[in-house]
């Protein structure tokens, strides 16, 4: 691994500067990208595509000094190989033809075997981590289990969560149900992407901050915890890190690095030294800068970044992110101003390491 | 005053059992509030209408056993009355027909006076306190500095807030002048409606949580703080509460505890026994039930309530309430069982008292 300070540093071990990578950093903001999913047809024929798979998840690192790769797929792979059909609607997000609206069919749900229904996702894994030559690690991904329920059961998006709410509160043994099918499929998910060549995962909680708190334990956390318990630990004799992003879970930091995952992503909400001094030494953290600050100038941007690491303060475990997606509108020369500002402005923090 | 427990909890002092309203209590579930709104041509009709608003703000009280009154009205009329043409367009949301677009705009911006420019508020605010005849308090409320500029700066509701937040990052003298524009005018607001008979008032921060911590401190709390600092403390011989609400605000709630404000709202996220140990007894606390709950049956409704009881425990200081606005899509039945699951519920850890 020519650089491994993204891996380094989940697992709060010395780096020259801080490691940066984007969510959604191969997306719509970059033109590439979008070329390549006018060639594929649509977001669906880009994903499920290995040779597109792999062409979009490396435009990035062509393009900034990004310190790690994410592989390119969607939160929502699981439920489509279990056959609720997704699709998207233009301008309206990932929808499922078949959503789960009766008991039977929550019931009859099948764990998906990875090898067989998302080979698609393997067979992108492998051909990008032979792409990438060591240059950087490939980061694996999953959504979670609550947050996978809330498509699966609302159809879609949803403002208020109100259908699945109502199953959460009048039938919590049918939701258990289906977070514990969920859970046992995003294990078989992300170890079968470990051994397709991935070198850390990251689980998507994107929903479980629309709970309350005594609800998010029960029905995110738990199921969290029970995936990170059942994960591939090392791979080649290298330890695969894992990480932990509920968005919207600032409350419950201390909670959620103690399921035993090696890092949380944070969002923008929390003050990331307030956060680290929080959970101590037991975890890296991940972010966590306003993904919003990219439509500022380039001095704004860096007086951000540079906020974001003073507040960090000095030392390793942390890996430099947005605290959310970038937006598709974001310019790219400005993610390009965050990246370098990262890098130029961290080593002084890692000078005594 | 027949009723003063609201109060009486808002001042931690004893109260019999837990106080109990609901954001947006007259509202779209209720179909008399959707006849008079027929009757009165639009929202905003019904809104600027002192006699509508005096309807509709007592309907909720008629049908269930309801601890406080809130005024009706909408959190953008401050915008509205500074000239900026506050419009509903179809299932849109509420938008400004000139938005603050221009730097000369923000620099002209003037703080309306109440007693003009928003008299047909405070006509209802005296309208309604007549009407309530001493059976509950009325409260009074106004969006936040923060709150309002999204909307003026935006032009409406925004999924990311790109526009202010780049004035936020590129251009902060800009913002800050038209937030203590903004917190002038809430100022005189809401002393105005105390002035006409609200008998305690409340501060929608409706979209400070969706600022970094450091953003929110500088952009909305030191606003919130001002405002607070300038309202009328005591009306004839009763002290006139104030609340503070931050949607999204769990992780700061020490901070906005200490800014002299009576009472904490809080969302559904904060456990709120958890938030009542963090705030020691600086503040009384109003939530904090998950608004989706009320789509589950009557016994499920009881038990939640039970759990939000609970957690907050013994002893007074206590508002119950939703974590956020009643649903337009709520059972109204549902809501008269949270009601009354209230009542009954909560008089156990008030008897010592």
């Amino acid at each position: 691994m020519k650089n491994d300070t993204f891996l380094r540093a989940l697992l709060r071990q010395p780096t020259p500067y801080t490691p940066v990578w984007i969510m959604r950093q191969a997306g719509r903001y970059l033109p590439e990208y979008n070329e390549t999913r006018r060639r594929a047809g649509s977001f669906l024929d880009l994903a499920k595509n290995p040779d597109y798979a792999t062409e979009v998840t490396l435009q990035p690192l062509a393009r900034f000094n990004l310190d790690a790769a994410i592989l390119f797929s969607d939160i929502l792979t699981i439920p489509d190989a279990m056959g609720l059909g997704l699709y998207f609607a233009e301008g309206e997000g990932p929808k499922f033809e078949r959503p789960l609206r009766e008991e039977w069919e929550i019931r009859n749900l099948g764990v998906p075997d990875p090898a067989e229904h998302l080979r698609y996702v393997l067979d992108a894994v492998a051909q990008i981590r032979r792409s990438l030559n060591g240059e950087v690690p490939l980061i694996g991904f999953s959504g979670s289990p609550y947050t996978l329920a809330c498509y699966m059961v609302e159809g879609g998006a949803s403002s208020d969560f109100r259908t699945i709410k109502t199953m959460l509160y009048d039938r919590p043994d049918l939701l258990h149900h289906l977070l514990q099918v969920n859970a046992n499929a995003v294990t078989a998910y992300l170890n079968a992407q470990i051994e397709a060549g991935a070198q850390a995962v990251m689980i998507f909680d994107t929903w479980g901050g629309s709970l309350s708190a005594a609800a998010y334990r029960e029905f995110s956390l738990d199921y969290l915890q029970r995936i990170v318990a059942g994960l591939i630990r090392e791979r080649d004799g290298q330890r695969v890190p894992s990480i932990v992003f509920t968005k919207g879970g600032g409350l419950w930091l201390e909670d959620i690095a103690a399921i035993g995952c090696d890092a949380l992503g944070l969002d923008w909400t929390c003050d990331i030294g307030v956060a680290r001094a929080r959970v101590g030494g037991k975890v890296a953290l991940q972010g966590n800068l306003d993904p919003m600050t990219l439509f500022s100038q380039p001095d704004s941007i860096r007086e951000q970044v540079g906020r974001v690491l003073a507040s960090y303060g000095e030392g390793s475990g942390h890996v430099f992110n947005l605290g959310h997606g970038v937006s598709q509108f974001t310019p790219p020369a400005h993610v390009g101003a965050l990246v370098d500002a990262v890098h130029e402005l961290s080593a002084r923090y890692h000078a005594t390491t």
